[in-house]
């Protein structure tokens, strides 16, 4: 009988990539991967960070949890030196994602970017420091992203030089806000700005919730947890409620970089309003490639226990491997595909937000837009691609999958609520949209549309080929043909679009559909980047694998992309079939009793084949591709996924773990379970028993 | 300020449908729905019942409420006069899904179908009794599905007319067997039957494995619980591990209706093996219509909570309901209509299973080769349809749609392992498609096309077309034309893939996409016979909402399958557009800068205003029609959608239940918290803070 870490090493011996050499190109570098290496070393040898007990414990021990693992992090920063970045890496190691992240994500930079200088010498410092420790707090039990509706009110006192912080109602009550449960001592407070001479709209406070002293809560302030979250996720964060009872705080705590009020009660109104919206952006930025690095995870676990499982047809312990069924790596090897897209662009997507803070910096918002498009259509495109990915990964593994121990379930419930927060995927299509067709409209009312189109920034670059469209793409289903199909499907999906909205033709589908379509064609071009760099990078095997990876990722990107590309007839032409069968005697044939032209004329085929063949070549180098995202098995954290492959002794130890094993008669026997069997026999007894 | 209760009262107040026509209809009469209605009320009272702090409480707390729950229903049924099905709805409604559910839906029945008259008898009446209770032992750590390969083995002993029950290495194991862990007293093992003259395969035994006195683990057996599902699911079912070491039971413990080992150990084989196979569809019938009442649960949930629930432009309270939205609705309607669907066929399922009993118990196996095809296709339809519809819901309500207490994630992670159990979707749909293709060849070969295609049964009623090809049905969108559209899609699609399988063409997607095309053929089929009977049943104007429910189904279904439609040139053409628009002036023109045939002319823009049209025209409607459902705020379990409208109250009051909330300051302050404040505190004072 086959062993499980035999087939596994079987798998690996069969790797011809360089892994290394994949490993450095993932991570931005050898020097990057081992800076990384030593924080997991450290990490993960660490007792404080042990894993283990996440799933047998209560909300509460995984809170105290949390706080011990904040704690550590900081000695851990003294002892080694690390800097913030390396702390922020560890935090994603431990996979504890506690509150204290929302104090660095959210806080921190909020006062960075909005607080005037002193401000930013004072509590930026301090919170720098973790002297305080913060929380955001924008949104509120009624109301979500639409800051303009926000409830709470910051009334100015003239008389007293105050703000008077207020939540007038149930549904004003600030709801959601990370770490404002329990470990947050301040917040900022996001609050409709009220002057003598009228509302001037959401601004930001900041304000003490709790004593430094006792960590008591302050008066007028009603704080607590809003309870658990969906799919047994988040326990370590303290996602909280805030009811502000008319307390007051200094003029001085209003965050005053772009507005500010005077003693006497004037709005000082500020210089360039959008100069603000940079923040938003960030973090939208960097969830592109951490979809990229998770998608990594859950395709590595899914490829290694689809390699050691065995199902099917044959003796016991010789039937296939499951990973050899089409089916299966039909659906594991494309989600891999996207693990290392989302990886590649993400890193450009950060780029590309540097770029527009420097300029910000530099008073100049030009590339404020582009990024906003840009980040936007990323961000939907990636948190709903990943999600979907992790929970096909899940599936994939069968009954075991659903065993916590796989790994995969929580990874999936962790992330999922990136498909509604920091902009719900449903309303940023719609901007995502907007962008395109506006600049369609300077496009097609532009004097000259040629120097216009050459002057697209990467976002509608695609849409160069409404004004030279190019001869069609041949149906090489190679790199250059099918990034130029997936601009073309975009270009005709947007100028569709334009003639739909002009129209007012209802379809409640159709930003979703086309904000697909114009992310797609971004990314195309940016993999088509990648492979350029890869080429460059990597010896030539290795090079060769990644690339038939990357053009795998583009060629299921055009599958997921048919009924745009039937629909606007973009899909290259098949052959002609050189004959048509017939009946032959008692073999059927397909033809015999057909009079439909359609018939084995499927025009989808020769992309479908295209696609399985890539899928047989890369294969092989599964194991080897996975590995390179380095992945220990700490950072795993499943019995299904380990290295040596050895999952079902793994599964076996996790399982002495559950706490009901510790009794040999279960809590309850006496009390339910004997007087159902007593009765039972009462009942067999006296032959009142009926079937 | 529009008042959440106020918006709820409104929209239930536009509803003109008869909302308690539609229950009835739903529930399969009103006599149905008092049974169901009474049982409810008796649960929902009960304090056993209670639901409030399933969230908090551990895994082994909760296993132990369910425990209780299992007693107090059995004294209900003693107090109530309870029929077994009762029972069993009453479970249905409490959500437990205990352990004794499996002791319903697998030991018991397995007994009743495979035991020899005497074990039925016997045994069965005891476990009927429940003086014994059970658990159905099959699938080993190391193997699913696939029968055969069980490596359990029961060894016959002539000298002391005994069996062996021994499982050779760890991936023998048993393991996922609910109740196994610590409810049950006995189990039905799946083991090989090894004679003295060989191998005979998997066979059942009936094993005692705890005393009946003390309920302790008996010599031989080792038992332990799995340890915890994904996603906090199932926490109330102990599915468990076995390991036997040469566990001797007499030769009587072999369930032997249909095979049996005489004292020599000569094995009698089955009169007629498959004979045995009925038992194996039940479970995925009666799934097919609990997708139905799921995803009903979670549309009413997202429905009630979407119309109370304000966001976007617009002065606070008086922002636009979300539901108006048609990115909203365009989710939750065809999600609602699917509800509808899978009540409808799963009925019309579940009728299908009692006539093949009925003809097996006469020896008969007519249905058998029909009904296996038809439920192994709308079990991965449906689960797979539930389970993306659930999330779609949440996902719906945006941010809040992620706290536990929107009811809906828990729906999700105890429905979505059904996708992987009861035979693998991925497995099943090649059994789907076999069963098809197998079809088409007996037309394709058969004397009589014509003939044979008049006889053809439900499942691949479709094939007709392949012979009699009809004219193309016309781009009215109605219902009838509809329904033969998804036939035409499915003869074509499994026509197709005859010619892909004989040419040899890779295409690990395709029997994923042939077999939902030939369910989808299946269920239109059904959804019409449903219309018919629904316009039957019901008031007109009311008949008019159900039917145009059911044909936003099938239209919605038709805009799943448009890559197949348009592959196969199905899809009825729109009327040519009357003027191309052409530029004027400054307004822009789609039509200036392109020079493709495709711009402006989607074929698939007829099918998709008609949902649009549909959609605005059912809306008004969508709360009476959830509400027809006939859901209690108990059954629901949800502060996002209570029958008031009332969602943030109830979130408030839930959010108070936490835990975390006892104490102001949370465990773990000392120890963690203030350490990091005070470390912070003295590097502001040594200047040593840096930003």
């Amino acid at each position: 009988m086959a062993h499980q870490g035999e087939d596994m090493k079987a798998a690996r011996g069969r790797t011809t990539i360089d892994v290394d050499e994949v490993k450095y190109l993932l991570w931005g570098g050898k020097e990057e991967w081992n800076k990384h290496s030593k924080i997991v070393e450290i990490v993960s040898k660490d007792p404080v960070f042990d894993k283990s007990q996440n799933p047998h414990i209560t909300r509460k021990e995984r809170y105290k949890r949390g706080l011990a693992i904040n704690k550590r992090l900081l000695d851990l920063q003294d002892k080694h030196g690390w800097s913030d970045q390396d702390v922020r890496s560890a935090f994603a190691v431990s996979d504890a994602a506690t509150s204290l992240n929302l104090h660095y994500v959210a806080f921190l930079p909020v006062i960075l970017s909005q607080g005037s200088e002193e401000q930013v010498r004072t509590y930026g410092a301090m919170a720098a420091a973790h002297a305080i420790l913060g929380a955001y707090a924008q949104t509120e039990l009624g109301h979500g992203t639409q800051v303009s509706n926000l409830e709470t009110t910051a009334t100015y006192i003239p008389e007293t030089q105050e703000f008077e912080l207020h939540t007038p109602r149930l549904e004003s009550m600030k709801w959601w806000i990370g770490a404002l449960a329990k470990l947050a001592t301040h917040c900022v407070v996001q609050a409709r700005l009220i002057l003598p001479d009228g509302d001037k709209g959401p601004h930001l406070f900041l304000l003490q919730i709790r004593s430094l002293d006792d960590h008591r809560i302050l008066p007028g302030i009603t704080l607590g947890d809003i309870g658990p979250k969906a799919f047994g996720a988040s326990t370590t964060t303290d996602n909280g409620y805030m009811k502000l009872d008319r307390v007051r705080v200094p003029r001085t705590a209003m965050l005053s970089k772009f507005a500010n009020v005077t003693p006497e009660g004037k709005y000082k109104v500020p210089v360039h309003s959008k100069l603000s919206y940079g923040g938003m952006v960030y973090i939208r930025a960097t969830m592109i490639s951490q979809g990229g690095w998770l998608t990594g995870k859950a395709a590595t676990i899914a490829i290694r226990y689809t390699t050691v499982r065995r199902q099917g047809n044959g003796p016991p312990g010789q039937e296939k491997q499951v990973i050899i069924y089409p089916s299966v790596y039909h659906r594991l090897l494309p989600a891999l595909s996207r693990a290392y897209a989302w990886i590649f662009v993400g890193r450009e997507m950060v780029k590309l937000y540097s770029a527009m803070s420097a300029q910000l910096a530099q008073q100049s918002t030009a590339l404020l837009a582009e990024t906003h498009a840009v980040s936007s259509g990323l961000k939907v495109l990636v948190t709903s691609s990943t999600s979907a990915d992790l929970e096909t990964a899940r599936r994939s593994m069968g009954g075991h999958g659903y065993s916590a121990a796989s790994g995969v379930g929580s990874l999936w419930a962790n992330w999922v609520p990136s498909n509604t927060y920091e902009g719900d995927n449903y309303v940023l299509v719609q901007q995502v949209v907007r962008a395109a067709l506006k600049t369609l409209q300077s496009l097609v009312t532009s004097a000259n549309p040629a120097k216009f189109a050459s002057s697209l920034p990467p976002s509608t670059y695609f849409l160069r080929l409404l004004v030279n469209t190019p001869k069609p793409p041949s149906a090489d289903w190679s790199i250059p043909s099918a990034i130029e199909l997936l601009e073309l499907r975009a270009a005709h999906m947007v100028q569709e679009h334009a003639s739909r909205v002009k129209a007012d033709v209802q379809d409640g589908g159709a930003n979703w559909r086309v904000a697909r379509a114009v992310t797609e064609a971004f990314v195309a071009r940016r993999i088509g980047d990648a492979i350029e760099q890869a080429q460059k990078e990597l010896s030539r095997r290795t090079a060769a694998y990644v690339t038939a990876l990357m053009r795998l990722y583009l060629l299921t990107t055009l599958e997921s992309g048919l009924v745009d590309l039937l629909s606007f007839d973009l899909l290259p032409k098949p052959a002609a079939p050189t004959a048509t069968p017939t009946a032959t005697g008692k073999q059927w044939s397909v033809d015999a009793v057909s009079n439909s032209a359609g018939a084995g004329r499927d025009p989808t085929r020769g992309l479908r084949t295209a696609i399985a063949d890539l899928e047989k070549e890369i294969l092989p180098q599964a194991i080897g591709l996975t590995d390179a995202f380095g992945f220990t098995d700490y950072e795993l954290d499943s019995a299904l996924g380990v290295y040596d492959g050895k999952a079902y002794e793994n599964l076996f130890k996790r399982a002495q773990l559950e706490p009901l094993n510790e009794k040999e008669v279960v809590d309850g026997y006496e009390e339910f379970i004997k007087p159902i069997l007593e009765r039972g026999r009462n009942l067999i007894e006296k032959g009142k028993a009926k079937l």
